[in-house]
């Protein structure tokens, strides 16, 4: 490559990258609803209309088979894709899987992964419609595609957020960086004495979290259910700070979160404070929870607050107020995103 | 990874893999029409059907950075996955894309990449919906899903040729093959002697063949307006061999090909004999070619053969006949799948 210029990458990060190389991305098809840059796409095909979303998973960068089980990483694979689709309020309905696999993994760990992948499937109805798979010489690499369907005009985008709307959350966050951090921590210690086995035993949870983790299909079935169509919406995979800010700034808003009403799961508490990194700096920045963080309309407040796996912990501001954490001290931050930074050094 | 048995990748084949690892794939949705074993899967959505492939692109393995400039590798990775939907006789509409990306890249390296992806788009009509772009520690992966099209049940499958149908094939075969050992030569003279520069300006049309292959489109919209619906079709990336073995396996059928009757272009006719391979090895097993093999009703000949580009290159025959090429010399040989295996020696 004989380049005049030479930007690193990591200049631009993530987002800026995928700004820059869709700017000059040209629409044609009447039937394009939504196009990049939202959790997954939105076409009509015939007057209805359907989403899709795609991801890759590359060993090394986004798993590691020394801690990951081969099922487990199956169900990964799919969960967060299917995650993408519930996201927009969608239902997924299909699957592709295209696989690059090293000549070290034995047919038998294969069917291992796509055990788990069967599982999800069967989990949420979802097919598996297409499979390629061919050789790589450098480490496993998983593309899945899912598709799922939608009435008309009834996705829900990062985009539609208006000022007073409430901020909620499903679940809990930053358990999924705490179980990743104590993997971590054990395989270290292993390959520093291969004598001492981990004993993950009485961190389930936690290692739950970021190994097996499971779409909100439930949530998003019960806001349809109760009639709230929220006005927002994205998973939690990079932090809920930079997913917060993905919709401050795709809504054109600010907003305020309180430190107090975010919720963390006291196995995730307990880990933080052994770790020594804050339980709210592992929710703000950890990912890889797959909660859904949503906007809704304060009418729609008295039906969220009977639900008792969803936190409201903020409110959206005007643009000019900025995006801001309230801590339980009173204290106002900015709000930054320091999700994992796939150029990150 | 702790096999009890462990059962080598490579003693499977590709085919007899994607076969195991399917075998338990069940179907939930009404929705599925067209599952696994395809060029592409179809969806009905809302009474309406829908075309999708997944195809996965890895450096090392389906193609070289060395010799493989970024704009030509950005056009090919959309071009493969529309093939796709062209061998359904469906329309692409829409691609998603995610890349894996190492750090050696430049931002002015993939912007060369997206100008082919967004020159392939424009060329073809379809819109880009989505991108992803992470890092990779091991080389450039590219995963691209194609969407398309079609009107109910118009789409084509490689299971529905019959007794007597035609064996038809688009423009010429094996040239692409040829043009890759042409760059592979040309490579190990360079890094043997890194002052001799190539001098390809005589095999254009050969290094093009492997370097941009374009997608029949206009194949496949003559087959329309002809009002010619193919029996079945497959889209030549392996080699015609093993692509007419898919065809008469799942139409459970024989077929009888013609030597004389396939098309070889004669720049390929030239080179095979300065490799000193036959030009018809490469024709059948060559692969990525990208043109379309496709059987049509004896009624259709007339039609058909009015089309310039268009070759009948044998027919089909009753399944214990077996598959047989019939040479110049009136000799019968049984046709082998010998195209590319992903997980060969």
């Amino acid at each position: 490559m004989h380049d005049i210029q030479r930007t690193e990458i990591g200049a631009l990060g993530e987002f800026g990258l995928i700004e820059h190389l869709t700017k000059n991305n040209e629409t044609r098809q009447a039937g394009t609803i939504l196009s990049v840059g939202d959790d997954a796409a939105v076409i009509d095909q015939f007057g209805r209309q359907c989403v899709i979303s795609n991801d890759l998973l590359l060993e090394g960068i986004h798993f590691d088979l020394m801690y990951t089980p081969l099922k487990h990483l199956g169900y990964k694979a799919v969960a967060v894709n299917l995650s993408d689709i519930y996201a927009m309020m969608a239902t997924p309905t299909h699957i592709t899987i295209a696989l690059g696999v090293s000549n070290k993994f034995s047919v038998e760990a294969l069917d291992e992964f796509y055990e788990g992948v069967y599982a999800a499937c069967e989990q949420f109805g979802v097919d598996v419609i297409g499979g390629d798979t061919s050789s790589s010489k450098t480490g496993f690499i998983i593309s899945v595609t899912a598709v799922g369907e939608v009435a008309p005009d009834k996705f829900v985008t990062r985009s539609g957020a208006k000022v007073n709307d409430l901020i909620c959350v499903s679940g809990n966050l930053g358990a999924a960086y705490l179980g990743l951090q104590l993997l971590e921590r054990e395989k270290k210690i292993f390959l520093e004495n291969p004598k001492i086995q981990p004993n993950l035993e009485n961190q389930k949870y936690l290692v739950g979290r970021i190994l097996k983790p499971t779409p909100r299909a439930d949530i998003a079935e019960w806001l349809e259910e109760a009639g709230i169509l929220p006005t927002s919406m994205i998973d939690v995979s990079d932090g809920l700070s930079s997913e917060l800010l993905h919709i401050c700034n795709s809504s054109d808003t600010g907003c305020i979160l309180y430190e107090e009403k975010v919720p963390i799961h006291d196995d995730a508490r307990a880990m933080s404070m052994e770790f020594q990194v804050g339980a709210m700096a592992c929710a703000l920045s950890g990912g890889e929870d797959y909660e859904l963080l949503f906007t809704i309309k304060q009418e729609d407040y008295e039906k969220v607050a009977r639900h008792n796996d969803i936190s409201v912990i903020g409110y959206i501001t005007d643009k000019s107020e900025g995006a801001n954490l309230l801590t339980k001290g009173g204290n106002k931050h900015k709000l930054t995103a320091q999700g994992w930074n796939a150029f990150g050094a």
